[in-house]
């Protein structure tokens, strides 16, 4: 291991990391709010979401669709999306890089929380007209990485 | 949807976001803590807490009040309070609105963790001799806003 | 209670905030990812870590070995850890003590995801060759605080 490895090799900066939690946090309380038009618009035309479990979605008219249909598994309860320990790496082209922990918690009427299996997410975003949107989302589900070492 | 509503049509600086999320780190670990006094101090005089459920407490005191009456239903636990995908809005008067999701936990001494219904925080922050202080906080918990609806 | 302690005496440099939320970032995806030289690799040598429940940890041999096998509780489990209300400060001398939440969710392939028991954790971090290295981490775990507490 080399010292630019514990870091990092390029810190992104505070302008940047600023501008990416405040991206997510709209996008996040999009979808959350079932705002899945909203939500989708905020990929770019030629954006690839690559759900847990496999297949491909391409571009924002199939990220709605997708995020509607997915969000069906609540029943009316209200979904939240957490994210946490976001790396953060802007490349020379302006393309931004970021990984991070994502989970989801569910709450029932009756009080109860679910908190469904947590994930590895990897992104791209790029700028629309000064404005970040994602280009291309990765999804790896714990649950299922680990059903597959095990059964593998 | 125009593109300003992707990223947010005004970007706090990074000042301002490092500032917010110290502020927030030092009002909940008072709180977590038990320190309600010290919480409550960190609201203004003719601040509003309008908690989940409705409705309305009124300046330090009341908060206070309120505060150490609601760590009751912990029965000796340890809550933390964890927050996530805040959006963070400066006024041209120096006003901050900040919006986020908001949850608590609650380790017991047997090592089981209780997760608290989510909630909708929406806050509004001011200045004091330079340091934030809370003017108003409107909390939504999700389970109250599902069962409104599903009754509704 | 004064003004300063409000927001804190000493709010951390935008760029210092970017960089600890980045360094801890990779340290944590490469405990969670299993790879506990790496992680152990970010601690100095002259490091400390005092785990929950007592005992001390001096420097990355003896760090990585209490990772490894602190994580075989997980039972082949998907562990990740979330950090919240961090609070940073640096010292005159560039040391840096943060404060923060802390817990780890751990994700079995059944898709339940079990959320151990919450932390407050205090680090210090110093610059080797300019990047930031942990010296030091004192956790305490919640239910055992509790515990204490009660049978105390």
């Amino acid at each position: 291991m080399t010292i630019d490895e514990t870091s990092g090799p390029k810190l992104p900066s505070p302008e940047l990391h600023v501008e990416v939690t405040q991206f997510y946090a709209r996008q996040m309380h999009r979808m959350d709010g079932g705002d899945f038009g909203g939500f989708a618009a905020s990929f770019v035309q030629d954006s690839v979401f690559r759900p847990a479990g496999g297949g491909e979605l391409r571009g924002p008219e199939a990220i709605e669709r997708a995020a509607r249909g997915a969000a069906g598994r609540f029943g009316g309860a209200q979904p939240r999306h957490w994210f946490d320990m976001m790396t953060v790496e802007e490349a020379d082209d302006g393309t931004v890089s970021t990984s991070y922990y994502a989970t989801v918690t569910v709450a029932s009427a009756d009080g109860s929380v679910l908190v469904e299996p947590t994930c590895f997410v990897r992104d791209t975003l790029v700028r629309v007209d000064g404005a970040l949107r994602s280009r291309s989302r990765d999804i790896e589900r714990d649950d299922l990485t680990v059903r597959a070492l095990t059964e593998g």
